[in-house]
């Protein structure tokens, strides 16, 4: 039995998956999706020269020296349009995003004048043409491509959208994914503690990182150790995009999940990748689903979902971006590895001077999930090395946890 | 009229909110909270030693040498109990994950055995006593804290919860946040299209900043540059935990929020603060609500959320974490600045060999709303720089667009 190596298996699986389709969104509900159309301008934007700051709008040749008096013709707010032109001598009180006047070419923000009277003004610096004015079409023209298919839809996006007033887009839809633990040593969330039995945390784990990407995934439940309920099970979940099956996968002599597999139709690509933790990975296809068999172990079905499911589901929506963010990090101790597996290390990230600092959070177990828990990354070891020495730079991919930190860095 | 250095202002907000309170919330619907109670474990974990292949449970006395020949007196899955003792010469066919039988010590896994009958298997390779043995304990101790309050929620808490069974739990409550637009230049989204209107960005934008970190704002709408309709908007507004309000609080004449605000008793801590964008930035405090005046440039609004909205609002949801992450990029091209304020910069990311590069989005303009769409990243510049040289190390905050990326580091 073949192990692949983790790139081949990553891109078996991604050749493997596609976009699944489109649907619409209101613009409220958009969040995190992926456009599946162009979005175009519908205005200039700025519609016409405005005033950037609260001030006068006024003739750059009448301020070639400063202090200067100006003879205030006008007041102009935002929404107002001005009624009068500025001649020389005079000027217009104009407020952040005001239309400039006819005649001004240039805005003195209020902090640089002084009001003499109600309708005299000291301008106190100098201002050259086009001083505090952002000119028509300066953000967007209208008609022009503002938004790409295939954007992902951040805070920033949602406020282009807003912009040209796109309140229902088109946008990839997202997979329907199901979650099925198996084996008999599983005792369920309700069950009553038995000192025998293994809690079933990939379940909830696996439907925990699902909902992290945006989707609300279906628990199946636990199939025992016995073929004819497994294959119900697993037939139930082949009606999804995706079926996420923890456990069951390995080469012992109670794995029922390859026969079952294969009567029902599932085309399997591998069943085993020279990674650790996570190594009995398994993945096939039918027409219409796509099928994970994920370690038992907590921490190794964490992993490989990381690894490999996490890309297959962002490609499904369109993402462009499938992998987690990241960052290089000097590692504190020194690490053996015997070659042949690509090896996921998880680690605490703190920070000097010089940057990222990876320190292992303990016992790589792979039953130790309270490694997992507090884990700010994967440290990604090559197949072919056999250690890290202290001080090395390393790789480190970013988990949920490690989008925020404790310090920030505009304190000086 | 005071602008406050960026640090300070900041740690005004911060100094005036705190955690809200506590609520109980599913196990399914904890994705992302803070806990507000520390958890114990109910139960050893593993509850006895177990297997950590799928093998045979041998005495290590046994294989000292290799290959050497066993015979086989049990099956062990997981979830079964051994029923008999391995004794001299004797082994048991073993899962993953279960209970090593009275008698072996060490495990061997399948991959270094061959069956010779259905009662007689040849191991291939030694072993040392505690082999493939995960002892009792080992994950987690009943009665042992396994998460402390204040823990953020991410998909391997989760799993450590599924674990000891926790399907209720306390954590701290969302602020309820509400977001409110101003100005008559200001044109909603069912509005019809008029040229001399600006679009409310600022309203979705922000509620997508917001939605960000799992809360789901309320908008209130467009109050229009008239005193009593911008009091009985705030007037509500202050009914909410916190209250964005963008635009209206800059020094024009027809700014009616100031005076508002004191009517309303809210306790105005400070107007302006030394940021580029985002100068007009104003915090005030009732007893139950803390207000934003947040500038009415789009992008200025959504950066002065990233740097000061954002960390409070993690504050009052019990995350000790409060601030974007961070990382180190090389700069493509110099900057200048004036000294005297904190700029934030929007760039895109990059990676080559050294590590992340960071370049401009392009104009700068805090009318570009589209800069922010597209950024990656928000370079923040020190008060007291007069300029990035090309190739300098600077710091980026990571948006939310950052957290995945588009290449991957085991793919050798």
């Amino acid at each position: 039995m073949e192990n692949l190596h983790a790139s081949e298996a990553l891109r078996v699986v991604l050749e493997s998956v596609s976009i699944l389709g489109v649907e619409t969104v209101d613009l409220k509900r958009s969040l995190g999706r992926v456009l599946a159309e162009s979005i175009s301008s519908n205005r200039d934007l700025p519609p016409y020269d405005v005033s950037m700051m609260d001030g006068f709008a006024v003739r750059s040749g009448d301020v070639v020296s400063a202090p200067t008096q100006l003879v205030i013709i006008e007041d102009i707010k935002a929404g107002d349009m001005p009624t009068k032109i500025v001649r020389t001598g005079q000027c217009a009180r104009i407020m952040t995003g005001a239309p400039i006047p006819q005649g001004a070419d240039a805005v003195i923000p209020v902090e640089e004048t002084h009001g003499l009277s109600a309708e005299i003004v000291q301008i106190d610096k100098t201002a050259k043409s086009g001083n505090y004015i952002r000119p028509q079409g300066d953000s967007m023209k209208n008609g022009e491509v503002v938004l790409q298919a295939g954007t992902e839809i951040t805070p920033g996006v949602i406020g282009v959208l807003a912009t040209v007033k796109v309140a229902v887009l088109s946008v990839y839809r997202r997979p329907r994914v199901a979650i099925l633990s198996t084996g008999n040593e599983l005792e369920g969330m309700s069950d009553p503690v038995d000192p025998n039995k293994i809690p079933n945390s990939n379940s909830y784990a696996l439907m925990a990182q699902v909902q992290a990407l945006g989707i609300e995934p279906v628990l199946l439940g636990i199939a025992r150790d016995d073929p004819i309920e497994l294959e119900e099970f697993l037939r139930r979940g082949l009606e999804y995009d995706v079926l996420l099956v923890s456990g069951g996968t390995s080469v012992g002599v109670h794995d029922y999940v390859r026969p079952t597999t294969a009567r029902l139709g599932v085309q399997m690509k591998f069943w085993r990748v020279a990674i650790r933790p996570g190594h009995p990975l398994a993945f096939g296809i039918t027409n219409t689903s796509s099928v994970f068999g994920l370690p038992g172990n907590p921490v190794s079905s964490m992993v490989c979902f990381e690894e490999f499911v996490l890309p297959a589901l962002r490609r499904m929506m369109g993402n462009q971006r499938l992998y987690r963010r990241t960052v290089t990090a000097r590692l504190t101790h020194p690490v053996r590895f015997n070659p042949g597996r690509t090896e996921f290390i998880r680690i605490y990230l703190t920070r000097d001077a010089a940057g990222y600092i990876a320190t292992s959070t303990g016992s790589q177990s792979s039953g130790a999930l309270l490694s997992m828990a507090k884990a700010d990354g994967l440290l990604v070891v090559p197949s072919d090395s056999t250690g890290l020495a202290e001080g090395e730079q390393v790789t480190v991919q970013l988990l949920d946890g490690a989008a925020f930190q404790d310090a920030i860095e505009f304190r000086e």
